[in-house]
Order: structure tokens, then sequence, then C-alpha cells
């Protein structure tokens, strides 16, 4: 009989043998993924304190590696709130070890591009990581450290402590990796170039490796209100997390335990489910039998009256800021923007933000630009399979007279507490019915207004052209009827012309 | 400042929150993965010990869950090697834990389709799931298991042994899960088609929940030989294996460790390597500082003169065999196949395998059919981000006077120790170079002699025509001459009709 042995793996050394679910597929894409993850998590660091982020990137070049890729060093400072120092080594040394395990809208969802950022540097080029960190206090932290990824646990080289006299707060992240900054380097750009559109509060500075320096400015210092945590929503349970909640509540009622646990259930919502589910509101929640909690679930999604999420703990970017952006980076002659009300798929709760621009400095390509955001990541890879680009692809454009050889330009935003990312390496959003939806009939609505644009600008092109055989002639028939009548003075055809104009045609 | 906590989530417990990245992304997708998930583990199960595989899965409907989803039991039989009994719970109730974790090209690679399956199962119906399994030696062990996701361990709740009177062998996997079996029958039915198509050798049953019975009969007993586990190749290693290896290793000179630790280093190449590398045969692996195994590597990247990978320990399907699935399958008029010799990427051994076929009962539907196989697996979802596709989008048709017009299946199937899947529920295959290049070159060879067949048979069409005006008129004529001479038996014309044919056109 074949051998066959089997053993288990630490889920560090599951996404080592597994770099390319999480972006980490060449020395192209890893660089990319590196400057990227650090870089949001930066943000996200920011954010949580409502403090307008200020970050630095810098790449240096250290050395070639192959023909086809180099050594480099990659430094991304922020201004952050800093991670605690017992939690560093781990913070950046372990594997689902992380702060981002919350219902809460972030850029971060995996807890695991950093550590993967730094376990690629690991082992492309052997070198240990340096972090400082302070939250502000009196001390800031040093660590060098690597990974040891068969046990998944950070191996601390070396660690100092320093004062802290002028009150820094915010986290520096130094490691050498190999990479293809040549190729990835379009990619790279285009990834600020787009976070500092929908990140406009944000001061983005990137040196590379030639030295070249790109800084994005902030335009306001106007922040959206951190996203805030929140309780998962009914729609959304499972038994899984039915159960969780029951081993932790304090509530020995169903009344109370639905009222603390479960988003927008108060009062009244939890007594008309009980009684529409036929479960006593004294019930004790631990004493729910395996089938009780089967069935609860089941009567959670069945229930109709749940109110909607509420889009307070979520931040989205709000239409006027969208505009601002589309009209700042693409230069369009058209913009339409339109905010979708809350929705929910499996009980999260997510806001569809569109835009449609057309003309001006738009190219016209064969197609349509695309522009995708996700909790305010520009999504950069892998379009083709994004839910967007099908429900672009599946719209009936012909109804809106908009045609693929039109400069058109479609941005999708889509913030929620948890963005359904197919890869790890949050390339593109899963096709879940409910997102589906909610682009469509964001799309239909900016398109309609794109529509109504297009159709009296026709009307405007036809009316120029009317106008302008009017005021070709007009003048010359006036000149010959002057002639003709031997006067010395043509009528005024000036009110003449206006008579005709059926819209306000500017600049005729 | 904002309250920032951090924690530690187990492997199982990622999985469970994220579940789209394993391909568990709603009800539809759902019942396909856990279908096809354990249809594979079954086929490697068998495939192992070199036995045709015979596989029965039974999908029967339990209940209602909602308006869009029904509850079902779901069954997969097979006559694998079974599973060791003290292994049983681990490798169904634990992620990360598993057989799978070797240089080797079988189905599974990540050791986690199974027990998504089974965590999807559970964490939607509550209900244990149930293992039966014997190596066929005296005893047969069943197991009732759920999974403990936030400690990612087995919970046993029933075991009992049984007499293997019959020498039975094989495992047997039953739970119930929520699923769309409707929306995913297409699917699903496309899943056994395309399995059956790439495994002649397997006997595949499914009884659908209508009772409807789907029954692949293997077309040959003949099994290619079982891929075989192998040692990584010099130029795919990174210094985390170089790490473990020299860890492991009993060998206590640089020459010894390269020859018994890598694929395809022998006594000469380790000797030249060396001596290019400027390292002393004798040297002790175990004496390499860092800074050496970082050079060791880099040097290993650098040596052109180790042999290719060898194809021995892969398992490709082979021309006749492709040939005879694509004419079952796709009925074509004409079909080409290549494979191309073994390549490496990052020292994964791998071989592309390509067919092209044109016209017969394949449709024309404005673009090309394309099939996408990896280690025999059929790739059903997310086919737009795929390599191939982008190998086929990118490729010069118009070159070989090829239109997407015309009626053309395309079939490409990659096999390798490490198929470079890009999602954990492999979906598509990672855009890899190295991969890229043998994709596009198969194709250019099949398309070539596409073109050749295109070409005659335009010739052909034309001779036909040709002739066809010849054989119209030169009856009458001859009819007519006859006539005219007065004579009564027209002359034979069939010898001058042979003799304006140019090619050996049939049938005319």
């Amino acid at each position: 009989m074949a051998q066959v042995t089997f053993e288990e793996i630490s889920a560090s050394d599951f996404f080592y043998r597994n770099r390319d679910i999480a972006g980490f597929t060449n020395p192209t894409r890893a660089i990319f993924a590196a400057i990227r993850e650090l870089v949001e998590n930066s943000l996200d660091a920011a954010e949580s304190l409502k403090i307008p982020p200020e970050i630095y990137v810098r790449l240096s070049f250290e050395g070639e590696a192959s023909k086809e890729s180099q050594i480099y060093k990659l430094l991304v400072e922020d201004n952050g709130c800093g991670v605690p120092p017992r939690h560093i080594p781990s913070a950046f040394g372990q594997v689902l070890f992380g702060s981002k395990y919350k219902l809460k809208q972030q850029r971060g969802t995996f807890g695991l591009g950093g550590k993967m950022a730094i376990l690629y540097g690991q082992i492309t080029t052997h070198q240990p990581a340096t972090i400082i960190s302070s939250t502000g206090m009196s001390r800031i932290y040093m660590y060098k450290l690597m990974i040891d990824i068969q046990r998944n646990r950070p191996i601390i080289l070396d660690r100092k402590v320093f004062l802290n006299k002028e009150g820094w707060r915010g986290t520096v992240v130094e490691f050498s990796l190999e990479g293809d900054y040549l190729r990835a380097m379009p990619k790279i750009l285009e990834y600020f170039k787009q976070t500092a559109m929908v990140n406009p509060y944000a001061n983005l500075t990137f040196v590379d490796p030639k030295g070249r320096l790109y800084k994005f400015t902030r335009a306001t210092t106007i922040m959206p209100d951190p996203p805030k945590e929140t309780l998962p929503h009914p729609y959304g349970v499972d038994v899984e997390l039915l159960q969780r909640l029951i081993q932790v509540t304090p509530y020995n009622n169903m009344l109370e335990f639905l009222k603390n646990h479960f988003h927008r259930v108060g009062e009244i919502t939890a007594r008309k489910f009980l009684e529409f589910s036929g479960i006593s509101p004294s019930k004790n929640p631990k004493r729910l039998s395996h089938e009780e909690i089967v069935r609860l679930m089941h009567m959670l999604k069945k229930f109709k009256e749940f109110l909607p999420p509420d889009a307070g703990c979520l931040s989205p970017l709000g239409e006027e800021l969208l505009k601002t952006g589309v009209l700042k980076e693409l230069k369009p002659e058209f913009v339409a923007v339109h905010q979708r009300k809350p929705a929910t798929y499996a009980g999260h709760p997510f806001i569809v933000e569109v835009a449609i621009a057309y003309g001006g400095e738009i190219p016209q390509k064969g197609g349509f630009l695309i522009y995708r955001f996700g909790n305010r990541i520009p999504l950069l890879y892998d379009e083709a399979s994004d839910v967007s680009v099908k429900v672009i692809n599946d719209m009936n454009w012909r109804r809106y007279k908009v045609t693929p050889d039109m400069p058109i330009a479609i941005v999708v935003h889509i913030c929620s507490t948890k963005v359904p990312y197919k890869t790890v390496g949050k390339e593109f959003i899963a096709d879940r019915p409910e997102v589906r939806r909610e682009i469509a009939n964001g799309l239909r609505e900016v398109t309609r207004q794109l529509q109504r644009f297009l159709t009296r600008r026709e009307h405007v092109d036809r009316e120029r052209k009317r106008l302008g055989v009017f005021s070709k002639y007009l003048p010359r028939i006036a000149e010959f009827s002057t002639k003709l009548a031997g006067k010395e003075k043509p009528p005024d055809i000036e009110k003449l012309l206006r008579s005709v104009k059926r819209f306000g045609v500017e600049g005729i």
C-alpha cells in the first residue's frame, strides 16, 4: 500500500506555501502588494484616530538578485495610532493575529497583508524586519524580528526602548525584499494616484529607487467620521455565530439577548420577532437545543420586519467628495454621481457609490474606463472577474443610447464592514447577488442622467446647426433685400435670430 | 485614544470568516464547491493506489431553508486508500491538517477543501458529519464529528468500529448543508462531464435530489502511473526552504547535501555548481551563515547547468488520451493536440497540454469555447482571470487566419506538483510568466496545424467548386457533341474529370 503521511502545518506555513493566493505571485506583484498592504495599514491606523494621514514610503535599491529582479529596501512610516509594545512582535510576526477581526469598515480585512509582506521579504532576502512604533506615550519601541514560519511565531532578534521626548506617534516598518520595480512601477504609481483620489485628506509621499519624489498633497483636512464597530445584523447570522454569542452572553432571556447582540434590534422589534417565531421572551438562550438554534437562525432570516442595517457604522465617500475626485482626476465634460441607500449581504451592511463621467480628457478607447474601489482601496488587478465589471458588461447600454466607443469612465466604490473579496490579495470582489443589484441600480441612475445630458446635447447640437444655417443666410438675405429696396442700413436680424432659438444655446 | 484590541484567531476561524476565498460564496457556489472538493479527494485517494476510481455521489433533499436555498444531504463514497483511524478526526475536522502537503501532482493542494465543505455544512445546518473509512484492513471505523471552529479542533460525537468481513476499502463522507441545487445544477453536471473527459478510467455516479441518475462509465481500466513525490528543484528554492533542509539534513557536507535534497542534482552537477559558486564540497551545510544561505539561494538560481525537472513525477494526460477525450465530448471536424516538454516555474515542474478543435458539433458563438484543466480538475469559474484566457486573448490569431467567429474549442491542461491557483477555491490559475510562455507556445503549435487544415480545406473547397463546374457542364457538352456528331454513345468523361483533379478530393 502507498504510504500516505499526515501532518499539520501552521497558518504561516500555509501562506508561505500558497503566496499566490495573497497576491505575492511574482517579483512584480510582490513589490506592488507589499507597498499597498503597508500603506493600507497606515491609512487605517491614522483614520482610527481621525487624524489626517501622513504617510511616507521609500523604496531603495540594494542590489541585483537575478536578471529579472532586484533587492529593495522598503520603508513605510505613518502618523497612525501606533501598536502597543507588547503586541508589536505578534502584530508583525504572526499570521492570523491582529486588530482587524472586527465588524468594522476598514481597509485590512484579513489581518494578513502586512505579515505576508514581511514574510515575503524574509524568504527572498533572509533579513529581519525593523518595526518602530509608539502610541504617543513616553516611550518609543524598536523591534528587529523574523518569522518562525513553521511554528507561526515571531522571533525577536533585538529590542530597544527610547524616550519619546517629542511625543511622536506612529509606526515605521522597514525590511528588504526581492522585487521588480521597473515592471511594477506603472501599477504602483496608479495605486498612489487612485488612493489620493479617494482619500483627499491624506498626504502621501513616495520616493522611488531612482530618488524620484511623488507627492500627493491633501486637498482638505476634514476627515470623515471614523467607521464604528458594529453588531451583526440578524439577516447575516449563521449557527456558529449564534453559538458564540450564546456562549459569551451575560443575558439570561431571549428578549435581552436579541436586543443587546444584534444590529438595529430594539425592544419592539425583538418582541415582534419572538412572537413571529414562537419563542418565549423569557427563554434562557443558554438552554436552546441544537435544533432550536438552527430554527432560530432560519427564523431570523425569514422575519421581514428587521430594520435595514444602519449606515452609521459605514463611512462612504459621499457624492460631493466622489464628484470632486472624479472632476479633479479625470477632467470630464460631464459627471453624474450617485450614492445608494445602505443595503446588506449576509448581514453585512454595505453602500455602493457610483459615478459616470463623459468626454473631456477621458480617452476614447473602444471600451469604458473602469475604476474600482473597496473601502477606499483602489483595485487594480483581475478586473475581468470583478462583480462591477460583470454588471457593466451585462447592462443594456443601448437602452440609454450609450455605446462602448464613447469616452466614458465608470467609478464603483463599495464600502462595507466586510467587502466580499474573492482573493486574500484583495484584487476583486465576489459576485454576491445583493452587491450586484446595488451596483446595477446605481449605474442605471447615473446612466439615465448621462442619457439626459447626451440627449440635451444632441438637441443643442441640432439647434446649433439650425441656427448656424439661419445666421449664415439671414445676413446675406438682409443685405440683398436692403440693396433691392434701395436702402442703406440692413434690418436688425439679431432679434429674428433670437426668436428662432429653442434652447439656451450659448455662444451663438 | 481609540481602543484597538488585538487577538489571535485559528486557521479554521480565518476560513470561516472568509469563506469567499475558498469558493463558498453563496448557496449555489457552496453546493458546487462541496461536491467538487469531495470528488477530488476521492479521485486522489483511488489514484494513489493506482486503482480505477469508483465514486458514488448522492445529493438528497432534506427541507427548505429559505426562499432561495434548501437543505441537502450530501454523500460521497469512494474506493480509495482510506484514512488511518487515528487520523480521521483531524483529516476531516481540522483545517491545515492533511496528507496533501507534499511535492506531488495531486488535485488537492491546500488540504482545505473537504474541511471547508464540512465546516460550511456545520454553520448552515449545525449537523455533525459522518465519516466511514477503512484502509482495507480488518476494521471499518465510523466517526460522527463537528469542528470546534474557534480552536480548530475536531469534536468527536460518536465513534464505532465494525469488523471488515468483506475487505472493503475506501471512505464515505456524509453531511448536511444549505445550498441551491437548481441554480448549481448546470455547473455540477458540467463538472462531472468534464471530469469524466479527463479521467477516462474513472466510474462516476451522481444521483441528484430528484433521483435522476447520471452515470459516467470508464472507457478504460488502464491507469496512468500514480504521480510520484519529488524533491525541490534548485531553481525554485527560497531561503526558508534551504533553512528547513539544513535543519533536517543528515549530511555534513555540501556535496551530499545537494545530491540528496534536490531534484536532478547528481554528483557531476553538484560538483560543477559548487565550483561555479565557490563553495567547498566539504563545507558543512549546518555551518552556513545567514548571508551564505542567501548567497547560496541566488547562486542556485543563477547556475545554468541544472537539468530541467524530470516529468517522471508528473502524470499528464498524453496526446492520445486528450485527443480521444476531445473527439468523444466535442465531436469536431478537426482536432490538433500538443504536449509541451516539461518546464518549471519557481522550481515546480509542470507540463502544459493543449488541444484545438474545429467545426463538427462545436457551436459558432462569436468567441472560442475554452476548456481549462489543472491536474485533471475542470476549472469552471472566473474564466476571464485565468492565464490561459489571457494568452488566448493576446494571441495574434489573424496571423493564423483564425477568427473568433469560427466554431473553435480550445483545451488547456496544466499539470504540476503545484498548480499556481490564484484562489483557494481553485477557480483559476495565476499569470506566471513561465506558464504563460508554455501555453502560448503550445497554442501556436496546434493553431499552425489548424491553419494548415483550414488552408487545405479552402483549396479543396475551391477545387470542389471548379470540379463542380466541369462535372455539371461536361456531360451536357458530351451529350450535345454526341448528338451533333450523330453518334449514340457519349465519350467517357470520367477520365477527363480525373485529369483536372488537383487534390485527392473525395466524393466527387
